[in-house]
Protein backbone atom coordinates (compact mmCIF):
# COMPACT_ATOMS: atom_id res chain seq x y z
CA UNK A 1 0.00 0.00 0.00
CA UNK A 2 2.30 2.13 1.32
CA UNK A 3 5.77 2.93 -1.18
CA UNK A 4 7.64 5.53 0.97
CA UNK A 5 10.91 4.69 1.91
CA UNK A 6 11.46 4.23 5.30
CA UNK A 7 13.65 2.46 8.01
CA UNK A 8 10.81 0.14 8.94
CA UNK A 9 11.63 -3.68 7.55
CA UNK A 10 9.21 -3.86 4.72
CA UNK A 11 7.12 -7.11 5.36
CA UNK A 12 4.45 -8.70 3.57
CA UNK A 13 1.71 -7.44 6.56
CA UNK A 14 -0.24 -3.97 5.74
CA UNK A 15 -0.55 -3.25 9.08
CA UNK A 16 3.64 -2.38 9.32
CA UNK A 17 3.67 -0.92 6.16
CA UNK A 18 0.35 1.29 7.34
CA UNK A 19 2.29 2.49 10.41
CA UNK A 20 5.85 2.60 8.69
CA UNK A 21 8.12 6.01 9.53
CA UNK A 22 10.93 7.14 8.08
CA UNK A 23 13.61 9.49 9.86
CA UNK A 24 14.38 12.23 8.18
CA UNK A 25 18.09 12.46 7.81
CA UNK A 26 18.43 16.46 8.33
CA UNK A 27 16.20 16.43 11.46
CA UNK A 28 16.49 15.36 14.93
CA UNK A 29 13.45 13.32 16.39
CA UNK A 30 11.25 14.19 12.60
CA UNK A 31 9.87 11.34 11.28
CA UNK A 32 7.84 10.97 8.00
CA UNK A 33 4.63 8.25 7.45
CA UNK A 34 2.19 7.68 5.10
CA UNK A 35 -1.29 7.20 5.73
CA UNK A 36 -3.39 5.01 3.31
CA UNK A 37 -6.48 5.30 2.62
CA UNK A 38 -7.31 1.98 3.15
CA UNK A 39 -7.26 2.71 6.91
CA UNK A 40 -10.41 5.36 6.60
CA UNK A 41 -13.80 5.32 7.89
CA UNK A 42 -16.09 8.06 7.84
CA UNK A 43 -13.98 11.42 6.55
CA UNK A 44 -10.80 10.38 7.97
CA UNK A 45 -8.32 7.89 8.99
CA UNK A 46 -9.09 5.84 11.65
CA UNK A 47 -8.03 6.80 15.55
CA UNK A 48 -6.28 3.57 16.42
CA UNK A 49 -4.15 3.44 13.53
CA UNK A 50 -3.15 6.83 14.01
CA UNK A 51 -2.13 5.98 17.63
CA UNK A 52 -0.15 3.51 16.25
CA UNK A 53 1.72 5.09 13.99
CA UNK A 54 2.32 7.95 16.56
CA UNK A 55 3.20 5.29 18.80
CA UNK A 56 5.80 3.75 16.35
CA UNK A 57 7.92 6.75 15.84
CA UNK A 58 8.33 7.01 19.91
CA UNK A 59 9.26 3.76 19.93
CA UNK A 60 12.07 4.09 17.26
CA UNK A 61 13.27 6.90 19.24
CA UNK A 62 13.21 5.18 22.17
CA UNK A 63 14.47 1.97 21.56
CA UNK A 64 18.39 3.26 21.44
CA UNK A 65 17.61 3.84 25.53
CA UNK A 66 16.39 0.31 25.48
CA UNK A 67 12.85 0.97 26.30
CA UNK A 68 10.74 0.36 22.69
CA UNK A 69 7.16 -0.57 24.29
CA UNK A 70 4.44 2.01 24.83
CA UNK A 71 3.52 1.73 28.64
CA UNK A 72 1.05 4.37 28.57
CA UNK A 73 -0.10 7.16 25.64
CA UNK A 74 -2.62 10.19 25.53
CA UNK A 75 -3.18 10.91 22.05
CA UNK A 76 -5.75 14.55 21.79
CA UNK A 77 -7.18 14.75 18.69
CA UNK A 78 -6.83 17.97 17.01
CA UNK A 79 -8.32 17.34 13.36
CA UNK A 80 -9.30 14.41 11.09
CA UNK A 81 -6.20 12.89 9.56
CA UNK A 82 -7.01 12.31 5.45
CA UNK A 83 -4.98 9.63 3.66
CA UNK A 84 -1.60 10.83 2.55
CA UNK A 85 1.87 11.63 3.66
CA UNK A 86 1.82 12.78 7.66
CA UNK A 87 5.11 14.00 9.59
CA UNK A 88 5.89 12.95 13.49
CA UNK A 89 7.86 15.27 15.08
CA UNK A 90 9.01 14.00 18.59
CA UNK A 91 10.68 15.20 21.89
CA UNK A 92 12.31 13.75 24.29
CA UNK A 93 10.86 14.89 27.50
CA UNK A 94 12.49 12.76 30.02
CA UNK A 95 14.67 10.11 29.84
CA UNK A 96 14.80 8.00 32.91
CA UNK A 97 16.76 4.35 33.32
CA UNK A 98 13.68 1.92 33.14
CA UNK A 99 11.42 4.22 31.51
CA UNK A 100 11.81 7.39 29.07
CA UNK A 101 8.43 9.99 28.47
CA UNK A 102 8.14 12.28 24.96
CA UNK A 103 5.72 14.07 23.10
CA UNK A 104 4.75 13.38 19.36
CA UNK A 105 3.20 15.56 17.12
CA UNK A 106 1.10 14.20 13.96
CA UNK A 107 0.84 17.25 11.22
CA UNK A 108 -0.25 17.07 7.42
CA UNK A 109 -0.27 19.99 4.82
CA UNK A 110 -3.07 21.55 3.70
CA UNK A 111 -3.00 22.06 -0.30
CA UNK A 112 -1.31 25.34 0.31
CA UNK A 113 1.85 23.86 1.94
CA UNK A 114 0.51 24.62 5.70
CA UNK A 115 1.24 22.29 8.42
CA UNK A 116 -2.53 21.60 10.25
CA UNK A 117 -1.80 19.31 13.16
CA UNK A 118 -3.39 16.25 13.51
CA UNK A 119 -2.57 14.66 16.52
CA UNK A 120 -0.49 15.57 19.95
CA UNK A 121 0.55 12.82 22.54
CA UNK A 122 2.00 12.40 25.38
CA UNK A 123 3.27 8.81 26.12
CA UNK A 124 6.02 6.52 28.69
CA UNK A 125 7.98 3.36 26.77
CA UNK A 126 9.75 1.27 28.37
CA UNK A 127 10.62 -2.62 28.17
CA UNK A 128 7.68 -4.68 29.06
CA UNK A 129 9.80 -8.24 28.84
CA UNK A 130 11.40 -7.12 32.30
CA UNK A 131 8.31 -6.28 33.70
CA UNK A 132 8.33 -8.75 36.92
CA UNK A 133 5.46 -11.85 35.84
CA UNK A 134 3.18 -10.82 39.10
CA UNK A 135 -0.70 -10.60 38.17
CA UNK A 136 -2.95 -10.01 40.71
CA UNK A 137 -5.99 -9.56 39.22
CA UNK A 138 -10.36 -9.02 39.51
CA UNK A 139 -10.92 -8.37 35.96
CA UNK A 140 -12.53 -11.27 34.18
CA UNK A 141 -12.48 -12.12 30.23
CA UNK A 142 -15.53 -11.40 28.53
CA UNK A 143 -18.09 -13.39 28.40
CA UNK A 144 -17.86 -14.21 24.65
CA UNK A 145 -19.45 -16.82 22.65
CA UNK A 146 -16.99 -18.92 20.71
CA UNK A 147 -15.77 -17.28 17.43
CA UNK A 148 -17.77 -19.67 15.30
CA UNK A 149 -21.25 -18.34 16.75
CA UNK A 150 -19.85 -14.81 16.32
CA UNK A 151 -20.94 -12.77 13.45
CA UNK A 152 -18.70 -11.11 11.22
CA UNK A 153 -18.67 -7.08 10.24
CA UNK A 154 -20.70 -7.88 6.29
CA UNK A 155 -24.01 -7.74 8.71
CA UNK A 156 -22.88 -4.15 9.26
CA UNK A 157 -25.12 -1.26 7.54
CA UNK A 158 -24.40 -0.55 4.24
CA UNK A 159 -23.85 2.90 4.98
CA UNK A 160 -21.45 1.77 7.53
CA UNK A 161 -19.41 -0.73 4.96
CA UNK A 162 -19.15 1.45 2.01
CA UNK A 163 -17.57 4.08 4.17
CA UNK A 164 -15.17 2.06 6.05
CA UNK A 165 -12.27 0.65 3.74
CA UNK A 166 -11.04 0.13 7.51
CA UNK A 167 -13.22 -3.11 7.98
CA UNK A 168 -10.99 -5.00 5.60
CA UNK A 169 -8.01 -4.28 7.35
CA UNK A 170 -9.39 -6.66 10.25
CA UNK A 171 -10.86 -9.43 10.97
CA UNK A 172 -14.08 -8.68 13.71
CA UNK A 173 -16.42 -10.98 15.10
CA UNK A 174 -19.34 -9.73 17.12
CA UNK A 175 -20.71 -11.27 20.05
CA UNK A 176 -24.40 -11.74 18.45
CA UNK A 177 -25.70 -10.55 21.29
CA UNK A 178 -24.51 -6.94 20.80
CA UNK A 179 -24.74 -6.41 16.76
CA UNK A 180 -28.85 -5.74 17.37
CA UNK A 181 -27.72 -2.09 16.50
CA UNK A 182 -27.05 -3.68 12.77
CA UNK A 183 -30.70 -4.55 12.32
CA UNK A 184 -31.96 -1.25 13.79
CA UNK A 185 -32.77 -3.17 16.94
CA UNK A 186 -29.77 -1.45 19.75
CA UNK A 187 -29.71 -3.37 22.99
CA UNK A 188 -29.43 0.30 25.09
CA UNK A 189 -26.76 -1.10 27.23
CA UNK A 190 -23.65 0.69 25.54
CA UNK A 191 -21.33 -2.60 24.77
CA UNK A 192 -19.70 -3.98 22.05
CA UNK A 193 -17.35 -6.77 22.14
CA UNK A 194 -16.02 -9.39 19.88
CA UNK A 195 -13.03 -11.33 18.89
CA UNK A 196 -10.82 -9.64 16.73
CA UNK A 197 -7.44 -10.13 14.84
CA UNK A 198 -5.99 -8.66 12.01
CA UNK A 199 -6.54 -9.77 8.17
CA UNK A 200 -3.12 -10.39 6.97
CA UNK A 201 -2.51 -12.92 9.61
CA UNK A 202 0.40 -10.56 11.57
CA UNK A 203 0.40 -11.34 15.16
CA UNK A 204 -0.65 -8.49 17.82
CA UNK A 205 2.06 -6.55 19.79
CA UNK A 206 2.19 -3.46 21.83
CA UNK A 207 1.66 -1.12 18.57
CA UNK A 208 -1.00 -3.51 16.87
CA UNK A 209 -2.63 -2.98 20.87
CA UNK A 210 -2.77 0.92 20.27
CA UNK A 211 -4.69 0.31 16.76
CA UNK A 212 -7.03 -2.30 18.77
CA UNK A 213 -8.05 -0.24 21.46
CA UNK A 214 -10.09 1.95 18.58
CA UNK A 215 -10.64 -0.33 16.33
CA UNK A 216 -14.51 -1.21 16.61
CA UNK A 217 -17.29 1.02 15.95
CA UNK A 218 -18.29 3.49 18.28
CA UNK A 219 -20.36 2.16 21.75
CA UNK A 220 -23.08 4.69 20.88
CA UNK A 221 -23.97 2.54 18.01
CA UNK A 222 -25.01 -0.20 20.97
CA UNK A 223 -27.31 2.97 22.22
CA UNK A 224 -29.31 3.60 18.96
CA UNK A 225 -26.99 6.59 17.64
CA UNK A 226 -25.63 5.57 14.53
CA UNK A 227 -23.39 9.09 13.58
CA UNK A 228 -19.93 8.78 14.21
CA UNK A 229 -17.97 9.90 17.48
CA UNK A 230 -15.37 11.95 17.78
CA UNK A 231 -12.60 11.25 19.97
CA UNK A 232 -11.54 14.10 21.83
CA UNK A 233 -8.65 12.39 23.99
CA UNK A 234 -7.22 8.47 24.39
CA UNK A 235 -5.24 7.63 26.76
CA UNK A 236 -3.85 3.18 26.58
CA UNK A 237 -1.88 1.66 28.94
CA UNK A 238 -0.58 -1.59 27.59
CA UNK A 239 -0.17 -4.50 30.71
CA UNK A 240 1.85 -6.95 28.72
CA UNK A 241 2.85 -8.17 25.58
CA UNK A 242 0.31 -9.73 24.01
CA UNK A 243 0.32 -13.64 23.15
CA UNK A 244 -0.59 -14.72 19.38
CA UNK A 245 -3.51 -15.11 18.22
CA UNK A 246 -7.21 -13.93 18.64
CA UNK A 247 -7.86 -10.95 20.98
CA UNK A 248 -11.07 -10.40 23.01
CA UNK A 249 -12.11 -6.85 22.74
CA UNK A 250 -14.26 -4.92 24.95
CA UNK A 251 -15.82 -1.07 24.62
CA UNK A 252 -17.99 -0.08 26.84
CA UNK A 253 -19.84 2.85 27.98
CA UNK A 254 -21.37 4.23 31.17
CA UNK A 255 -21.62 7.95 31.53
CA UNK A 256 -23.40 9.52 28.42
CA UNK A 257 -23.54 13.29 29.20
CA UNK A 258 -23.58 16.94 28.10
CA UNK A 259 -22.86 15.94 25.01
CA UNK A 260 -19.52 13.72 25.86
CA UNK A 261 -19.21 9.67 26.58
CA UNK A 262 -16.26 7.76 27.67
CA UNK A 263 -15.46 4.85 26.01
CA UNK A 264 -13.75 1.98 28.18
CA UNK A 265 -11.67 -0.66 26.20
CA UNK A 266 -10.44 -3.73 27.06
CA UNK A 267 -8.57 -6.44 25.33
CA UNK A 268 -7.61 -9.62 26.13
CA UNK A 269 -5.20 -11.95 24.62
CA UNK A 270 -5.39 -15.73 23.52
CA UNK A 271 -3.26 -16.91 27.09
CA UNK A 272 -6.57 -14.68 29.07
CA UNK A 273 -4.73 -11.82 30.23
CA UNK A 274 -5.62 -8.32 30.06
CA UNK A 275 -2.92 -7.06 27.83
CA UNK A 276 -4.45 -3.26 26.88
CA UNK A 277 -7.21 -1.17 28.74
CA UNK A 278 -7.79 2.49 27.14
CA UNK A 279 -10.26 4.89 28.15
CA UNK A 280 -11.24 7.93 25.18
CA UNK A 281 -13.37 10.96 25.72
CA UNK A 282 -15.87 11.06 22.56
CA UNK A 283 -18.53 13.26 21.14
CA UNK A 284 -21.96 12.26 21.14
CA UNK A 285 -23.05 12.01 17.66
CA UNK A 286 -25.44 14.69 16.56
CA UNK A 287 -28.99 12.27 17.00
CA UNK B 1 0.20 30.08 53.07
CA UNK B 2 1.71 31.01 49.88
CA UNK B 3 2.36 34.22 49.87
CA UNK B 4 3.73 35.21 46.15
CA UNK B 5 2.46 38.19 44.11
CA UNK B 6 0.01 36.64 41.37
CA UNK B 7 -3.19 37.21 39.29
CA UNK B 8 -5.55 35.25 41.37
CA UNK B 9 -8.04 36.97 43.98
CA UNK B 10 -6.66 36.38 47.23
CA UNK B 11 -8.95 35.11 48.95
CA UNK B 12 -9.33 33.24 52.36
CA UNK B 13 -9.40 29.63 51.04
CA UNK B 14 -6.11 27.94 51.43
CA UNK B 15 -6.54 25.58 47.86
CA UNK B 16 -7.37 28.96 46.02
CA UNK B 17 -3.98 29.88 47.59
CA UNK B 18 -2.48 26.87 47.00
CA UNK B 19 -3.25 26.55 43.06
CA UNK B 20 -2.82 30.02 42.68
CA UNK B 21 -0.38 31.45 39.40
CA UNK B 22 0.62 34.45 38.52
CA UNK B 23 1.21 35.47 34.53
CA UNK B 24 5.08 36.67 33.84
CA UNK B 25 5.13 40.02 32.29
CA UNK B 26 7.74 39.33 29.97
CA UNK B 27 7.23 36.05 28.89
CA UNK B 28 4.04 34.63 26.95
CA UNK B 29 2.68 31.78 28.33
CA UNK B 30 4.29 31.27 31.73
CA UNK B 31 3.39 31.06 34.90
CA UNK B 32 4.61 31.20 38.60
CA UNK B 33 3.23 29.23 41.08
CA UNK B 34 3.98 28.31 44.75
CA UNK B 35 3.90 24.91 46.05
CA UNK B 36 3.03 25.08 49.85
CA UNK B 37 4.85 22.33 52.36
CA UNK B 38 0.82 21.50 53.59
CA UNK B 39 -0.09 19.70 50.32
CA UNK B 40 3.04 17.70 51.22
CA UNK B 41 2.01 13.78 51.17
CA UNK B 42 5.69 11.31 51.52
CA UNK B 43 8.46 13.14 49.97
CA UNK B 44 6.43 15.21 47.64
CA UNK B 45 3.64 17.36 46.79
CA UNK B 46 0.36 15.53 46.41
CA UNK B 47 -0.23 14.73 42.12
CA UNK B 48 -3.62 15.82 42.45
CA UNK B 49 -2.68 19.18 43.75
CA UNK B 50 0.01 19.49 41.16
CA UNK B 51 -2.91 18.67 38.32
CA UNK B 52 -4.86 21.28 39.93
CA UNK B 53 -2.21 24.03 39.44
CA UNK B 54 -1.00 22.96 36.03
CA UNK B 55 -4.84 23.17 35.45
CA UNK B 56 -5.21 26.54 36.58
CA UNK B 57 -2.26 28.09 34.52
CA UNK B 58 -4.06 26.46 31.25
CA UNK B 59 -7.70 27.95 32.47
CA UNK B 60 -5.57 31.64 32.90
CA UNK B 61 -4.52 31.46 29.10
CA UNK B 62 -7.83 29.50 27.88
CA UNK B 63 -10.32 31.89 29.92
CA UNK B 64 -10.05 34.98 27.44
CA UNK B 65 -11.21 32.47 24.80
CA UNK B 66 -14.40 31.12 26.35
CA UNK B 67 -12.82 28.27 27.42
CA UNK B 68 -12.29 28.33 31.39
CA UNK B 69 -12.90 24.41 32.30
CA UNK B 70 -10.96 21.59 31.91
CA UNK B 71 -12.94 19.16 29.82
CA UNK B 72 -9.97 16.49 29.70
CA UNK B 73 -6.28 16.70 31.45
CA UNK B 74 -3.94 14.09 31.03
CA UNK B 75 -0.68 14.26 32.98
CA UNK B 76 2.51 12.66 33.26
CA UNK B 77 4.82 12.83 36.47
CA UNK B 78 8.06 13.35 35.57
CA UNK B 79 9.76 13.74 38.96
CA UNK B 80 8.75 14.18 42.97
CA UNK B 81 7.66 17.90 43.21
CA UNK B 82 9.03 20.12 46.07
CA UNK B 83 7.56 22.39 48.13
CA UNK B 84 8.69 26.24 47.06
CA UNK B 85 8.44 27.93 43.68
CA UNK B 86 7.05 26.41 40.30
CA UNK B 87 7.35 27.87 36.94
CA UNK B 88 4.50 26.72 34.45
CA UNK B 89 4.95 26.86 30.66
CA UNK B 90 1.89 27.08 28.26
CA UNK B 91 1.73 26.03 25.25
CA UNK B 92 -1.85 26.26 22.78
CA UNK B 93 -1.92 23.55 20.62
CA UNK B 94 -5.12 24.25 18.76
CA UNK B 95 -7.75 27.15 19.19
CA UNK B 96 -10.68 26.03 18.81
CA UNK B 97 -14.68 27.57 18.26
CA UNK B 98 -16.04 25.85 21.56
CA UNK B 99 -12.86 23.81 22.76
CA UNK B 100 -8.96 24.38 22.87
CA UNK B 101 -6.46 22.08 23.66
CA UNK B 102 -2.79 23.04 25.41
CA UNK B 103 0.13 21.65 26.95
CA UNK B 104 1.39 22.53 30.37
CA UNK B 105 4.94 21.61 31.87
CA UNK B 106 5.50 22.57 34.97
CA UNK B 107 9.19 22.76 36.36
CA UNK B 108 11.43 23.64 39.48
CA UNK B 109 14.48 24.64 40.08
CA UNK B 110 17.60 22.83 41.53
CA UNK B 111 20.10 24.31 44.03
CA UNK B 112 22.12 24.47 41.45
CA UNK B 113 19.60 26.75 39.54
CA UNK B 114 18.92 23.95 36.67
CA UNK B 115 15.49 23.74 35.93
CA UNK B 116 13.66 20.23 36.54
CA UNK B 117 10.45 19.22 35.19
CA UNK B 118 8.16 17.92 37.29
CA UNK B 119 5.17 17.14 35.17
CA UNK B 120 4.05 17.38 31.89
CA UNK B 121 0.06 17.24 30.26
CA UNK B 122 -2.19 17.69 27.75
CA UNK B 123 -5.56 18.72 28.04
CA UNK B 124 -8.72 20.65 26.41
CA UNK B 125 -10.67 22.57 27.37
CA UNK B 126 -14.14 24.52 27.17
CA UNK B 127 -16.90 25.71 28.50
CA UNK B 128 -19.05 23.80 30.82
CA UNK B 129 -21.89 25.51 31.05
CA UNK B 130 -22.40 25.28 27.41
CA UNK B 131 -22.57 21.86 27.29
CA UNK B 132 -26.69 20.36 26.68
CA UNK B 133 -28.09 19.06 30.03
CA UNK B 134 -28.84 15.44 28.66
CA UNK B 135 -27.69 12.71 30.82
CA UNK B 136 -28.17 8.73 30.02
CA UNK B 137 -26.13 7.23 32.64
CA UNK B 138 -26.03 3.47 33.75
CA UNK B 139 -23.32 4.52 36.32
CA UNK B 140 -24.91 4.51 40.03
CA UNK B 141 -23.49 6.35 43.05
CA UNK B 142 -21.53 4.77 45.30
CA UNK B 143 -22.91 2.74 48.04
CA UNK B 144 -21.61 4.78 50.71
CA UNK B 145 -23.15 5.08 54.57
CA UNK B 146 -24.26 8.22 55.42
CA UNK B 147 -21.54 11.15 56.53
CA UNK B 148 -21.92 10.37 60.07
CA UNK B 149 -21.37 6.54 60.01
CA UNK B 150 -17.94 6.97 58.27
CA UNK B 151 -14.85 6.89 59.65
CA UNK B 152 -12.24 10.58 59.33
CA UNK B 153 -8.43 10.35 58.48
CA UNK B 154 -7.52 10.30 62.30
CA UNK B 155 -7.88 6.58 62.01
CA UNK B 156 -5.15 6.37 59.18
CA UNK B 157 -2.04 4.90 60.94
CA UNK B 158 0.70 7.18 62.26
CA UNK B 159 3.63 6.38 60.32
CA UNK B 160 0.53 7.57 57.49
CA UNK B 161 -0.08 10.54 59.50
CA UNK B 162 3.06 11.95 60.17
CA UNK B 163 4.08 11.69 56.80
CA UNK B 164 0.44 13.50 55.28
CA UNK B 165 0.57 17.19 56.06
CA UNK B 166 -2.21 17.11 53.41
CA UNK B 167 -4.44 15.53 55.12
CA UNK B 168 -5.44 18.84 57.44
CA UNK B 169 -6.45 20.48 53.66
CA UNK B 170 -9.91 18.18 53.91
CA UNK B 171 -12.01 16.43 55.44
CA UNK B 172 -12.61 12.56 54.31
CA UNK B 173 -14.65 10.55 55.58
CA UNK B 174 -13.84 6.57 54.75
CA UNK B 175 -17.07 4.16 54.46
CA UNK B 176 -16.00 1.83 57.18
CA UNK B 177 -15.87 -1.51 55.41
CA UNK B 178 -13.18 0.10 53.23
CA UNK B 179 -10.76 0.71 56.36
CA UNK B 180 -9.70 -2.53 57.18
CA UNK B 181 -6.33 -1.16 56.16
CA UNK B 182 -5.91 1.12 59.16
CA UNK B 183 -6.00 -1.62 61.57
CA UNK B 184 -4.36 -4.22 59.43
CA UNK B 185 -7.15 -6.20 57.48
CA UNK B 186 -7.44 -4.88 54.44
CA UNK B 187 -10.06 -6.07 52.59
CA UNK B 188 -8.39 -7.35 49.12
CA UNK B 189 -10.80 -5.92 46.85
CA UNK B 190 -9.13 -2.83 45.64
CA UNK B 191 -11.87 -0.27 46.39
CA UNK B 192 -11.04 2.97 48.87
CA UNK B 193 -14.32 5.34 49.02
CA UNK B 194 -15.96 8.05 51.03
CA UNK B 195 -17.13 11.40 51.47
CA UNK B 196 -14.56 14.62 50.75
CA UNK B 197 -14.94 18.17 51.15
CA UNK B 198 -12.31 20.70 51.64
CA UNK B 199 -11.39 21.74 54.96
CA UNK B 200 -11.32 25.60 54.74
CA UNK B 201 -15.12 24.95 53.40
CA UNK B 202 -14.25 26.21 49.38
CA UNK B 203 -17.13 24.32 47.25
CA UNK B 204 -16.15 22.06 44.62
CA UNK B 205 -15.44 23.53 41.25
CA UNK B 206 -14.00 21.87 38.03
CA UNK B 207 -10.38 22.45 39.30
CA UNK B 208 -11.13 21.58 42.93
CA UNK B 209 -12.15 18.40 40.70
CA UNK B 210 -8.65 18.02 39.54
CA UNK B 211 -7.35 17.77 43.41
CA UNK B 212 -10.07 15.03 44.34
CA UNK B 213 -9.32 12.71 41.89
CA UNK B 214 -6.08 11.84 43.25
CA UNK B 215 -6.61 12.77 46.69
CA UNK B 216 -7.34 9.42 48.79
CA UNK B 217 -4.60 7.28 49.80
CA UNK B 218 -3.63 4.53 47.40
CA UNK B 219 -6.10 1.77 46.53
CA UNK B 220 -3.06 -0.06 47.16
CA UNK B 221 -3.41 0.07 51.02
CA UNK B 222 -6.79 -2.09 50.34
CA UNK B 223 -4.80 -4.82 48.68
CA UNK B 224 -2.67 -4.68 52.06
CA UNK B 225 0.64 -3.11 50.46
CA UNK B 226 1.22 0.40 52.46
CA UNK B 227 3.91 1.58 50.45
CA UNK B 228 3.53 4.44 48.23
CA UNK B 229 2.15 4.13 44.63
CA UNK B 230 3.68 6.84 42.23
CA UNK B 231 1.43 7.86 39.16
CA UNK B 232 2.95 7.60 35.99
CA UNK B 233 0.25 9.09 34.31
CA UNK B 234 -3.17 10.39 35.33
CA UNK B 235 -6.56 11.42 33.02
CA UNK B 236 -9.14 12.77 34.19
CA UNK B 237 -12.27 14.37 32.44
CA UNK B 238 -14.89 16.49 33.99
CA UNK B 239 -18.36 15.97 33.04
CA UNK B 240 -19.99 18.84 34.35
CA UNK B 241 -19.86 21.04 37.12
CA UNK B 242 -20.37 19.77 40.73
CA UNK B 243 -22.98 21.29 43.02
CA UNK B 244 -21.78 22.35 46.13
CA UNK B 245 -21.31 20.02 49.39
CA UNK B 246 -19.56 17.23 49.58
CA UNK B 247 -18.12 15.42 46.50
CA UNK B 248 -18.54 11.06 46.96
CA UNK B 249 -14.86 9.50 45.75
CA UNK B 250 -14.73 6.24 44.74
CA UNK B 251 -11.23 4.49 44.00
CA UNK B 252 -10.78 1.40 42.92
CA UNK B 253 -8.60 -1.02 40.56
CA UNK B 254 -9.25 -4.30 39.19
CA UNK B 255 -5.86 -5.27 37.25
CA UNK B 256 -2.59 -5.38 38.96
CA UNK B 257 -0.01 -6.63 36.61
CA UNK B 258 4.15 -6.58 35.92
CA UNK B 259 4.65 -4.30 39.23
CA UNK B 260 1.89 -1.59 37.92
CA UNK B 261 -1.66 -0.89 38.75
CA UNK B 262 -4.34 1.35 37.48
CA UNK B 263 -6.30 3.17 39.71
CA UNK B 264 -10.06 4.53 38.32
CA UNK B 265 -11.60 7.36 40.35
CA UNK B 266 -14.99 8.65 40.41
CA UNK B 267 -15.97 11.71 41.79
CA UNK B 268 -20.37 12.48 42.61
CA UNK B 269 -21.69 15.78 43.64
CA UNK B 270 -24.40 16.45 46.28
CA UNK B 271 -26.75 16.27 43.54
CA UNK B 272 -26.41 12.83 42.72
CA UNK B 273 -24.45 13.39 39.50
CA UNK B 274 -20.94 12.05 38.15
CA UNK B 275 -18.64 14.87 37.53
CA UNK B 276 -15.29 13.85 37.29
CA UNK B 277 -14.47 10.57 36.11
CA UNK B 278 -9.91 9.64 36.05
CA UNK B 279 -7.86 7.07 35.77
CA UNK B 280 -4.17 6.70 36.41
CA UNK B 281 -1.34 4.09 35.81
CA UNK B 282 0.90 4.17 38.80
CA UNK B 283 3.74 1.90 39.99
CA UNK B 284 3.07 -1.27 43.02
CA UNK B 285 4.73 -0.17 45.96
CA UNK B 286 7.53 -2.39 46.52
CA UNK B 287 6.37 -4.73 49.07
Amino acid sequence: MSTIEHSDELTASEFDRGIAVGKRPDETGVYDGHLDPGWQVGAGINGGLLLAVAGNALSHGFSADGHPDPLSISAYYLSAARSGPAGLRTETVRRGRTMSTGSVSMFQEEEDGRPVERLRALATYGDLDLLPPDVHTTATPPDLPPLEECVGTDLAPDGFKNSAPLLDRFDLRFDPSCVGWAVGEPSGRGLIQGWLRLADGREPDPLMLLFAVDALPPVTFDLGLPGWAPTLELTAHIRCKPAPGWLRVVHSTRNFAGGFLEEDAEVWDSAGRLVAQSRQLARAPRS
